[in-house]
């Protein structure tokens, strides 16, 4: 059975009590660097690889500090606080001296409680009826693209040969990895980056783009996950406000059944 | 002049390099330890007084650990990355050896660019049509509630002698410092954290509820605080989320002049 590139991309071997040491990957390689979700991913993964982890994620926020170069790195992870029912964990990847990103993560145990959904999950046909958007990597589109399957409902990537900005920033796209594999925490983590840059949209025109902060909410447990298993999530991403050369993405990912895996904000640098 | 609650609340005192002392103040005392808000806002003030930081808050996120008693604390505040225009902290509270709060903050600087407020400012009635709310401190009702003003608009806090719930978890109301304060980061930081928790009103019914982590993205810049003065900013939070002993909220601070001034989210954990 041959290994999924994700598995591959995110792959951390021990290297001291707290420590790991991976490797960036040329699968999921974005303009510059990795792919933002596989990073938050390879950091959330550390702290689930940790001999002192239990529970589930609850919260990842990573932060992008500077680039990362085609090639190794070290992700220390420290359990900052273990309580009887949550974690806390710092996280910091790095290439020799220079920090490339730090996260926080905070896993807990989950228990039976009252629930309800408030978000209303959107009207939208099934996956099965969208059209795929063949998006094949190569002359200005990165390798992780290629990745991913696209199903975009409303909101597609611009084309930036006949620019339109748009009143609203909303895109709503069903999703998953290409090929597919199960959802897992992990691939929850990579696909909640999965929206290009909102900028891009409102303006209808490319401006350098990239991720400052990215935070992610887990509502996913194991159940709804194993529900999921490989199909199609349906990813929903909208900007609040643009200015001073941020701006920022709120966005969810749900599952096909209308389960609600995950929220996500991010702060997105741009450059005009 | 007499130093505001507030300030007295997150005052810090150098302790060598990259360290600051600070004391729980009995004016923000919630029901345990102190509320959160202010937690979050003397964290960012570690970061905001340290000598190599430059620019303004982009994001901040606080991971409530455990509890914080009574007494002085300690924040280590360390740059975990500074680049020519954005800036990277990692910060963690203790007392003893006990970490209560981690927390990593964004710093950037803003440049003249397209900008764009996507998310509508709701329809309301100004803050002085609106009723104020008296909640005295006393019997169940913590010190913090009287250092701030509330003026609910919808969804204000239940009425757990007459338990309704409610269809969805809606909060709007202007509040502001209590006595009145000029707006900076740092109280931005801390009124993103002033709602009620949301299951709260969806049951209609307390139960013990508390943050596990907050992030608040700053949307405003020095003259858009400069601008609002002292007046009442515009709170609205909401639910995406109850399960498993954890809830969301997502809120945004609104200037009284239409200007977004901060967006935030958190996780809170909840009994039952």
């Amino acid at each position: 059975m041959s290994v999924h590139p994700f598995d591959t991309a995110i792959r951390l071997v021990a290297d001291g009590d707290d420590a790991f040491v991976g490797a960036t990957s040329p699968a999921y390689a974005n303009m510059i660097g990795p792919y933002g979700g596989v990073i938050a991913a390879t950091l959330l993964n550390a702290a689930w690889l940790h001999r002192a982890r239990s529970g589930e994620p609850l919260a990842l926020t990573v932060n992008f500090a500077g680039p990362l170069a085609d090639g190794p790195f070290r992700i220390v992870a420290r359990p900052a606080r273990i309580n009887r029912s949550t974690q806390h964990w710092y996280l910091e990847l790095a290439q020799g001296e220079g920090v490339a990103a730090t996260a926080t993560a905070v896993f807990g145990a989950r228990r039976e409680t009252w629930s309800s959904t408030e978000r209303a999950f959107p009207a939208v046909p099934r996956a099965e009826e969208v059209k795929l958007r063949a998006r094949t990597p190569g002359a200005g589109v990165p390798a992780f693209i290629g990745r991913f399957e696209f199903r975009e409902i409303h909101g597609g990537f611009p084309d930036f040969s006949a620019p339109v900005a748009a009143p609203d920033s909303e895109t709503c796209l069903w999703t998953r990895d290409d090929p597919p594999r199960p959802i897992d925490y992990l691939s929850l983590a990579s696909v909640s980056d999965i929206f290009y840059p909102r900028i891009f949209r409102r303006r209808g025109r490319w401006t350098p783009a990239s991720t400052v902060t990215l935070t992610t909410y887990f509502h996913a447990d194991d159940a709804a996950l194993a529900r999921q298993g490989d199909r199609h999530v349906l990813g929903v991403a909208r900007a609040s406000r643009f200015g001073g050369g941020y701006g920022d993405q709120s966005a969810e990912i749900w599952a096909d059944d209308g389960t609600l895996l995950a929220t996500s904000f991010q702060i997105v640098y741009f450059k005009e």
